[in-house]
């Protein structure tokens, strides 16, 4: 099947999915319909069926989805059937809850080292990490071949560092910075704004 | 104007267009044309003046936009030419991040109560908060008229925590928790999820 010219609207919907069958089947669900997902995921049961018929047969007429089974196809399809190395930049609040956060656990991701500019911060410990020289970042990461980065330094910063870590082969971003950043063509961001977030729900408040 | 049936799509463009006029703003720039707006947001300009063009005229064929005026208006359209105050309910290491984050100033929001279940942590201080008891939320969040909520408790805790926060008033959730909330209609949910945001660029990694 190619699924080269999947609109990204729906690859964006993918991981929503998949967080919904994995939470069913850690609830030990094992199989389930495309109303089912709907009712858990607010999105028509219709979408949900067409989301899924760009990438192949996942369900049968009448019985459903087997939940293990399209869990596998779907981390298949984004990719997340291994796990990837995240770097971590900047140590302030923000990245401190990424270091030692617990949710990306069965999802695919491990954070793998952490840096920051503050003297005072480099070579202390959040969890498991020694927080490295932002100095030493191309190298290390480099090093370690991490495609993957999240970036929780301040505006004014971030753009630098995101170069950075382009020239040396990091190809995705989550962008905790309060700012949409430059990258070349087949780079990816994601940003994540909690004022941006905010904002997009007053304008329905009367 | 009538600004009832804009497509939420458009709307949810329009705080990374605020975004940006702010930074500029803070740069000291005082007028910009869709073209440098479209530099900025990776938006295209041709998208960026029809998006504009559903709330009214304020830009000038050859002058472009004045940043003070647009960012007025465009405040006045989300609705966040006040402050609206904030419950962070979960007190982990995110919820600590959203109590201390600074991007919230000048962008229309304000944490005003912080709430968790903890014996150990209710009663201890994260910046200028003391942690109230979860058990008093429905009667504090009412009696402070509070609209608005950041939801970063365990994913197990957080539907009857947005249950209780809707029965009381609130009606705009920034979700952290890791799963879709199902809420009545009318009320809007934001759901911020970096495991979902890793997964929506792994698909495109080769």
């Amino acid at each position: 099947m190619n699924t080269e010219n999947i609109p990204d609207i729906i690859v964006s919907r993918i991981p929503v999915y998949l967080r919904a069958l994995q939470r069913m089947s850690e609830n030990g669900i094992t199989s389930t319909s495309s109303q089912e997902l709907s009712e858990k995921v607010r999105i028509s049961a219709a979408q949900i069926r067409k989301d899924l018929s760009q990438f192949g047969e996942f369900g049968k007429q009448g019985t459903g989805y087997h939940i293990p089974f399209l869990m596998d196809r779907l981390r298949q399809i984004l990719k997340v059937d291994r796990i990837w190395d995240v770097a971590v930049v900047g140590m302030g609040d923000i990245g401190h809850a990424l270091a030692r956060y617990p949710g990306f656990a069965n999802r695919g991701f491990r954070v793998a080292m952490c840096f920051d500019s503050d003297p005072a911060k480099i070579g202390t410990k959040v969890g498991d990490f020694v927080i490295r020289d932002v100095a030493n970042m191309q190298a290390d990461v480099k090093e370690a071949g991490i495609k993957m980065a999240m970036i929780t330094v301040p505006a004014a910063a971030a753009q630098d560092v995101v170069d950075k870590l382009v020239e040396v082969g990091v190809c995705g971003f989550l962008n905790y910075a309060p700012l949409s950043l430059q990258v070349p063509p087949g780079i990816k961001v994601q940003h994540i704004d909690p004022a941006v977030g905010l904002q997009r729900m007053t304008y329905y408040i009367e």
